[in-house]
């Protein structure tokens, strides 16, 4: 694939992404990913320090699966609906068989009690993705956070 | 159209739509829908449980001009600017004639007074549109809300 | 360059001028413009009133980097992060030479010390691009902010 035909598949990848989670078809989420993929949210100060741990970190498809049920299962927070606004990706390389891109987000969570809405993440997604003829999956993103605050609060993918 | 030209022509669409909006040129806003169109607000919640009213309906292009006039005649409102800004749209079926998407969306608003900045609405376009060549007009807007709230305060179209 | 292609190629400009400010590489900011370039950042009710001057005016390439010299000189601001997210472009005109666009952004912003996040500036960016090729460089950059406020805090370049 060329850099315009990548940058295409990368942002249709990522609208399809972003609603999965906003629509709450988590369970759906993991297969955005490949097997055996690296999936973790961090924040530019631990990016910055070169802190592999981040807030969160799962490096396999198992694990985002396992995530979800966890936070199906424990489903104890207050009610509230996230949405993703998703900018353009730069793609900084691609072939055939793979492209690496970065892509600024936004989320907002608006509580349903209230039906007030606030930015509650800003960042990028730094992604590696494996590339089958048209078909996109995640071999890699990590998800930088503007703040490090994200963590406390942090219920759903981003 | 395959996909990806209608992806393509539902972004550039969006983009105008808002820009229509935003800079205030209400009057032209009707021509972006077919006379025999549906464009409504509504919520999450009220999509969920399957409310038709929503916050405002207008079943024809018609409805959708006077709801302008009542805009500019009331005009009481404190000077206010908006701004959108529109995701990249999921186009979930599409052929010559018509094109089904999703596209989330983000609105600000400022107040001229005070200048201050806020998130105003949060959500998504539910749309299906008609295709004309490379024309396309909106069949049907289903905007949905993140938050229910905002019908208390609604003033200009979303 | 057709209407299409000017836009994809836009769209792929602003991603990477907004990569730019946001990653902290001010100094390769500059080369986002030709020599003879201007650079202002004006606000709605300003562009309404045909003031000229805005909050801030640059009109050569030496000027622009003068600004980032200042800026990493002064450097006395609170630690902070921005984050601009762009919205798709509006292509005006567009021929081999030149395109002229219009495209909405949002810029956040997050407080190193509290972690915080706040919509810091709303607006559109009003360009002229020259093109070569399939290379974009700014010769006029209008960021027409929707609050008059930003200038009493404006330290980064939107």
């Amino acid at each position: 694939v060329d850099q315009l035909q990548a940058s295409q598949l990368v942002n249709a990848f990522n609208a399809r992404y972003a609603r999965c989670i906003d629509q709450d078809q988590l369970e759906a989420w993991p297969e955005f990913f490949v097997e055996d993929c690296l999936y973790s949210i961090s924040s530019r100060e631990n990016v910055k320090a070169r802190y592999e741990a981040g807030i969160i970190y799962c490096d396999s498809k198992g694990m985002l699966a396992d995530r979800v049920s966890a936070l199906r299962e424990a489903n104890v927070y207050e009610p509230q609906h996230y949405l993703h606004l998703v900018g353009c990706c730069i793609v900084d390389v691609c072939d055939d068989a793979r492209i690496v891109s970065e892509t600024p987000f936004t989320v907002y969570r608006t509580m349903a009690a209230t039906g007030e809405s606030c930015v509650f993440a800003t960042g990028w997604y730094s992604d590696e993705f494996r590339v089958a003829g048209s078909e996109l999956r995640l071999h890699r993103r990590v998800v930088v956070c503007d703040s490090g605050l994200v963590d406390t609060m942090l219920a759903i993918p981003l």
